[in-house]
């Protein structure tokens, strides 16, 4: 009834959906087996893709040819660079998206990779020989032949959904929970584990009164995530803003002895940069009120997804608090939030590739291995889907550096680390954050997607104009010169120091205050090189104009990092044979089995001296 | 945390959105209960509205201010008049539609209108006080109250889904079955039964090579269900025609051990008019191969609908049995065909308002009374909801008749006759069906929605200038002649005899072979007169000429009938004061309480002379 597939991928959440698509582009042939093709790449939570570090991991996915941005671009109701009065390190692309349309996109976008198949079934169980996954049994009992497995199950593993005192199983609200995999896995030998996440409740945006909350605009000229030129709604939509206060704290706190987290009923830990709203009270007592983001479900529909409320408190407890928030006087709720409580494999079970130690061909991508968030799971299906192809095809594998992105420190992360509550990206988790930017994704990521074959020609050379563009005007910008009579009355405007001689326009450039776009009104010859370009290279030229220095130094942290990264250790190197190790670095290097010294020197447990006796007997 | 509502529905398929919207749109505050709010109005079965019969009854909807024709319209697919070759009482519009965008519409529909709120969660039980529906309760426990209910559960109640030897929980695939109500209702002295109906499997149209299958448009000049100026697409989306052979049955058959059918694991009946593939080569052997309609899901999307290949067998014997039909040899399968059982209520436990006999202001609408398709469920709802809505404001009841509309019909069978196996609406049912034409459903029935409230006066004005203006057509006719000079040459080409004195229009109208349109080309002042009105008209026009005599004939019976229908009978008339019944009369009309004579004498089981005992005593 099937052919044998290259890859088989279980799920198709963001990571399924972004594995399924990677695979395929690379050649191989893919099925992507779901419990319901209505749901293909619902967003379960908010309606919204990018953030703080999350929207530079889309722009990361994006340079490497997969479709998140794409998808994410098309179906924006709203776009806001966040963090854009910061350093260019820390600036963040996030949209709003239509829920509905996000979804059906996604759908569209894989039908039309024409390696792609689709399967409606649950997964039961993995056909394994010899250590090695080579297939899929359903809930049916069809077996499916695959090369390589991914998996990416996200909440549904075992998922109990938790209101109040209530529970029941369900792998989102109204949908079902998947059975099996997890019993097999643990009897395979693999560590599984508990963990919770939580959404808050919708309301009928007509029941709500905008006039006493904030409006949230969008950017003017909104950027997007891709670097791609997709066609994006010409529309924004508006949010609001609101908050909560002392009432709505106390009538939380009326439910807390039927929290399901706070009575132990929940076993596994929550988000915790991600917290219920019961949490926030709890940990942060001393907060007044907490911000509430009033974000609209879809270009039509009147559903609101409530921002910072997630809860899991009975649904009258939600109800009575959430009406005393400002705006939400005569709030109707759709449906209540709620805990789910799902399976999770600790993720030190996986090499950097996402392949499992235990079971060769064999992926794991997602909330699976104990994330949260659309982005980081997408991350992961992404490099999953292609070691997945390269691993069946004899291809090398693909391992991201922290030093080079985001989803580098994502699974390095995971992998050296593990973690035991749900994993969230942030700027602070990556060392080299300041190389790690929204703007250069495309310059650093595309040879690597290139190599890969998941970018063509066309689209390399594009990076490569734009590198050799933005070059071009920081040189312009060293030779020409700007006398003080064009500048000085423009920097006074500025609040900064007027020149006293005439200098080159890189020497104003480099003044905080000062903007390219400020500069180009004042020196025609600059006005004349910069119309030849695009925004996006000519805000590359002043980005590199004003922390090239800064990038430097950091390259220069890298390269020496890089010796201890270059050091590669063998899968197999005996650690026991190293009696001068300690005993738990030891332990610690025998389970996570290190591919490189700078790998493991993140080992939590694995110390300097260790290091250094390590360094000795692996470069023997 | 809920106010209480005028009307609950529980369900928002086709019957418990077209219920939740009547009830609004009368006024009642209306709260509708889904478990899944993603999957309002999901097209469960084929992607298709309306055909023989059920396009009558969606433009009975429609004429009364229900909102399925409107939905319909607005997602087309393909719109296509059939029978158009026979005469007017047998045209049925039908439509494909695109599934995602019918579901959506609806949902927008519902939200757009003011009295409809929503609530996500499963119904487990009924709130009954003094044999009164007051309330419902939650799966969470929230008891929420409501002056009426109505119940439209599709197929969730206890569902069972088979494929083959396995069978699983589901109300839907993917999708949870609903438990609890069933328990309850018949403790509470509700009869319950079994049916089952399946669905075919869903194919992957990439797959297919439409070469070998013959091409299926929709009409040039497309109709529509709604009579009010729905904006439709300009498009249209081809269909394809195959057929099953002897190959195909033969590897069915090899399935049929396995078949939940065939070996009695389904308990419950199917619908017989609306057989699965199996069924259809078990009972007519004879044949040598069925038709298969092959149906795109929607504008976009790749997935197919195999309309004529329900199925229940094992889904390797589906796939082996599809492959071997021309066109489908490579054809990969996205979903398996499955059967579902689930729970319904004779429905002559139902009076003719479709609230229940045991529990007041209790409705139930659909699947739940052991009817199949969309537009029998859309119906009943769209009735439930209005008794619903009239009981509690009390108001005056709504009986549909059965000599104004297919609805009148559909429930008067029902309730009077119940059904055993999935009840399907058929011209054949209705024993006035010269009367109840889709031309002329707004004739029918503006006049009732009007006096409820649910249409203006505007909408009704438009329906009377229609009466009036096709009259003064026919009128015209009557009087303005042609000359034989005029009309012998287009007589000659519509292969009809030449005429030997000049005549009446209305004379060469009544002719079969002889159109408007043709009649208009040769008569200038027709022409012009035909020009001031629009299509509708002019087509109501011509209907009028052709058959008035027919429906004059068929209006002297019904209004011959209607005395038996205006004898009313009391519902508490005790029969077993009247001795000279039969044992078995007197048992059925203790069931069923008919409320006219017209009705108890279509109790099967109820002789004539039953019924002439009844009239004695009734009228005295």
């Amino acid at each position: 009834m099937f052919k044998e597939y290259d890859v088989i991928v279980v799920g198709a959440g963001h990571a399924g959906c972004e594995a399924a698509a990677a695979a395929a582009n690379l050649g191989s042939s893919v099925l992507l087996v779901t419990m319901n093709m209505e749901t293909i790449a619902q967003m379960s939570c908010n309606p919204a893709m990018g953030g703080v570090a999350k929207g530079q991991i889309v722009r990361e996915i994006d340079a490497m040819g997969g479709y998140s941005g794409i998808i994410a671009d098309k179906t924006t109701l709203q776009f806001r660079m966040l963090n854009k009065s910061k350093g260019p390190a820390m600036w963040s692309p996030r949209a709003q998206n239509d829920r509905k349309r996000f979804a059906e996109e996604w759908r569209l976008a894989l039908e039309a990779t024409p390696n792609v198949d689709f399967w409606q079934e649950m997964v039961g169980s993995l056909i394994i020989k010899n250590n090695t996954a080579v297939g899929v049994k359903t809930a049916l009992g069809v077996e499916i032949l695959g090369k390589s497995i991914v998996l990416t199950n996200g909440t549904f593993l075992n998922g109990i959904i938790h209101i109040g005192e209530k529970k029941f199983g369900g792998g989102r609200t109204g949908e079902k929970s998947a059975t099996g995999l997890t019993e097999q896995l643990t009897e395979l030998g693999f560590e599984a584990g508990r963990m919770k996440t939580g959404t808050p409740p919708r309301v009928d945006g007509r029941s709500l009164n905008y006039s006493l909350m904030e409006e949230q605009w969008g950017d003017e000229n909104p950027g997007r995530f891709s670097y791609t030129d997709v066609a994006r709604p010409a529309d924004q939509r508006c949010c609001w803003i609101t908050y909560t206060n002392g009432n709505v704290h106390e009538t939380l706190k009326e439910g807390f002895e039927k929290s399901p987290m706070f009575t132990g009923r929940i076993k596994g830990l929550g988000p915790r940069y991600c917290p219920s709203i019961e949490d926030k009270i709890n940990r942060f007592a001393e907060r007044e009120r907490h911000q509430i983001f009033v974000e609209p479900e879809g270009w039509n529909t009147c559903e609101i997804y409530v921002n910072g409320f997630s809860t899991s408190l009975p649904e009258d407890v939600q109800y009575k608090a959430l009406t005393q928030i400002p705006g939400f006087e005569n709030a109707k709720m759709f449906r209540p939030g709620y805990a789910i409580e799902y399976d999770y494999f600790p993720p030190t079970q996986l090499s950097l590739t996402l392949e499992t130690k235990l079971i060769s061909n064999l992926f794991f991508a997602g909330q699976i291995n104990g994330t949260t968030g659309y982005e980081e799971a997408a991350s992961q299906g992404f490099i999953a889907g292609i070691n997945a192809h390269q691993k069946v095809k004899d291809q090398h594998e693909l391992i991201m550096k922290r030093s080079e992105s985001y989803i580098g420190v994502l699974i390095d992360d995971l992998v050296t680390k593990g973690t035991e509550e749900p994993y969230r990206m942030f700027t602070s988790r990556a060392e080299h954050r300041l190389l790690l930017r929204q703007d250069n994704a495309d310059i650093r990521l595309s040879p690597i997607a290139h190599k890969l074959g998941l970018i063509n020609d066309e689209r390399l050379a594009l990076v490569n104009d734009k590198i050799a563009n933005s070059d071009a005007i920081v040189e312009f910008t060293r030779k020409q010169g700007i006398e003080m009579s064009q500048a000085n009355e423009l920097l006074e405007t500025l609040g900064t120091a007027a020149l006293n001689q005439n200098v080159k326009l890189f020497n104003v450039l480099s003044r905080p205050q000062v903007g390219i776009e400020d500069i180009r009104k004042v020196s025609k010859p600059f006005d004349e090189l910069l119309s030849k370009f695009d925004t996006e290279t000519v805000e590359q030229a002043e980005i590199k104009i004003k922390y090239e220095s800064y990038f430097e130094k950091e390259n220069e942290i890298v390269n020496k990092m890089q010796k201890m990264e270059d050091k590669n250790i063998n899968p197999d190197f005996d650690y026991n044979k190293l009696l001068s190790l300690s005993k738990e670095a030891r332990e610690k290097l025998l389970k996570i089995k290190p591919r490189t010294l700078g790998q493991a020197s993140r080992i939590s447990g694995v110390s300097p001296s260790d290091i250094s006796v390590l360094m000795v007997h692996i470069t023997k």
